[in-house]
């Protein structure tokens, strides 16, 4: 039901994406009205009276409408009818009411948010947390960095990705205080065999392709993802007005065309599309709220990838081998909801 | 002295800025055997026997390196023989040792470092912190607001210059604690008419030109900046590359030829060079240390301008006017100087 187009480019992809799966099965959840003329084998209805709005404060998402199509497609994941959930919708309340129905795995105190981003080297890195914690602490910084090598060795298949610290410097003696005892924290999780770490790495590595996952607070990553998602468009709206102005350079935007083409989709945010919400004791993953069908879809696929290959088992492993690190530092302050970026 | 290239890029862009500026004088600083070459009426040797290097420690380039080009330039500002100090070297020293020697304003705690960002509208966001401070606290932020405002109002002419808080999102809600009260202190700085608040920007208005001056703490400034110049880089490859597989984008590349050069002109980093360090008793002004000729002058001209357009004053004025707003809050920690970006 969420997101700026709602049915009209969710079940389109739906479709797309149980003819391209074959094995899959899909939990319509949303208004019975909207979906019934959805009718596919594979596929099943869940009706839902409410829908949470892109603007709903998490308040009255999470205790009002508790009976928002959200809410229902979660508790698919809780009941364990689904595998994983995937929405278009309000990524705060999307988070709080994850967290509140499925709980953090133990150890984990703050779930974190995961995308990829396209890099030098032709692949993806992963960064995360990118706005579900505004503050962070060393500890939940390790966290992520357990959590983003889930991740990356469920969807690609490399058991040991590499890991950097988003930093001012590559220097350990870099960064704040936080940062600092990120640092040893990391060091140590890499003497243990935990983690891959590659040491600090700054905002340029992210598209270098450095390493395979970079880890920040979630206020660092948002403003980055966003600062770089300006740039690309400055640059993608520069060249297509330079080419639109003139007749030289309209031949040039010709002669161009497979050029920019590839430019155009190889920067696409849609083929990035769906962001992991990890940590918690099920699978969720967010689409953004812009997404056509197209990216609905890959967000499908993404969800669909981590759930075939055992990402929540994945996870619990990392912790599990990882516990001795992660219950040394003290606890976390609480999430603060009003903070969480829609 | 400094940077990667010293004298051999420096002295040419000096010729060439006296050239341009005929009321302009120079004081070259550093080794008079590698600057003895250098001839011209309105230029004067100051002989230093060392140079900070780029990878000196601070503590070194403060201390023991008491005959430094880079200390001998700041104290000709201190002195009043120079209305501007200009370095390729060591940005970590640089702060360290214009900080200890010039102090900083009366009511300035921290100075920062204030860089220019290209942007959609074909302007340019000045953006600050870029790294002087990983930790910051809301009194530093609007610092850092009245201090930028004061220098894009001295470079441009513009003397309401519209100043954005960077955060998560637009909703004066959003954001950590810090954020949070910044955004209270600048709404009031607003009020009482020192600053131009636009309120919450986020990372991507950096480069829509949503306003023009994006305030952050170092740290996030820092990131944020690599980041775009990471995304930047990825692209010109990719289109480099893209241009040179294959004899059809070959002819491509030869058409679209102009508009790729305006392209590389719009987001030349050169353009962009010169950093200001704000907040301190004396003008003084960092070029990358990779510039080369044409960006080193870039770095000239806009201390040159801003020594002109009494910079300092602009700061003074702006302060004497905003003290009670910046008296009001607690004072800083102490600057971490190990944590400086070099």
């Amino acid at each position: 039901m969420g997101g700026d187009h709602g049915p009209r480019i969710t079940l389109p992809a739906c479709r797309a994406f149980l003819e391209r799966y074959v094995d899959a099965h899909l939990l319509l959840v949303g208004k019975p009205e909207q979906l019934a003329g959805f009718s596919h084998p594979r596929a099943t209805l869940v009706a839902a009276s409410e829908v949470v709005g892109m603007d709903d404060p998490i308040e009255i998402a999470l205790r009002k409408k508790k009976d928002s199509s959200m809410r229902l497609a979660i508790e698919q994941v809780k009941l364990g009818a689904a595998q994983a959930a995937i929405s278009a919708g309000n990524t705060g309340a999307l988070m709080a009411i994850a967290r509140y129905l499925l709980k953090t795995m133990e150890g984990i105190d703050r779930p974190a948010i995961a995308t990829r981003l396209p890099n030098a080297k032709g692949g993806a890195t992963t960064v995360l947390d990118l706005g579900a914690n505004v503050d962070c602490d060393a500890g939940d910084l390790l966290q992520f960095a357990v959590l983003g090598s889930a991740l990356v060795s469920s969807l690609t298949g490399n058991e040991s990705p590499t890991v950097g610290l988003l930093n001012v410097g590559e220097e350990a003696i870099k960064g704040s205080e936080t940062i600092k005892k990120a640092g040893q924290l990391l060091r140590a999780a890499a003497l243990s065999k935990d983690l891959n770490f590659h040491g600090n790495v700054e905002g340029n590595d992210i598209f270098k392709g450095t390493t395979d996952i970079v880890v920040c607070d979630g206020f660092v990553g948002n403003v980055t993802l966003k600062a770089s998602e300006g740039v690309a468009s400055m640059i993608v709206d520069y060249l297509r007005a330079e080419y639109s102005n003139g007749v030289f350079s309209k031949f040039a935007a010709i002669v161009s065309y497979p050029v920019l083409k590839a430019l155009k989709k190889r920067l696409d945010h849609r083929s990035y599309n769906g962001a992991a919400l990890l940590g918690l004791r099920g699978l969720v993953f967010k689409s953004h709220g812009s997404a056509d069908e197209l990216a609905f879809g890959h967000a499908l696929d993404r969800a669909y990838d981590a759930a075939r290959n055992n990402l929540l088992d994945r996870v619990r492993a990392r912790i599990a081998h990882a516990a001795p690190l992660l219950a040394r530092h003290e606890p976390a302050a609480p999430v603060d909801a009003a903070a969480l970026h829609a």
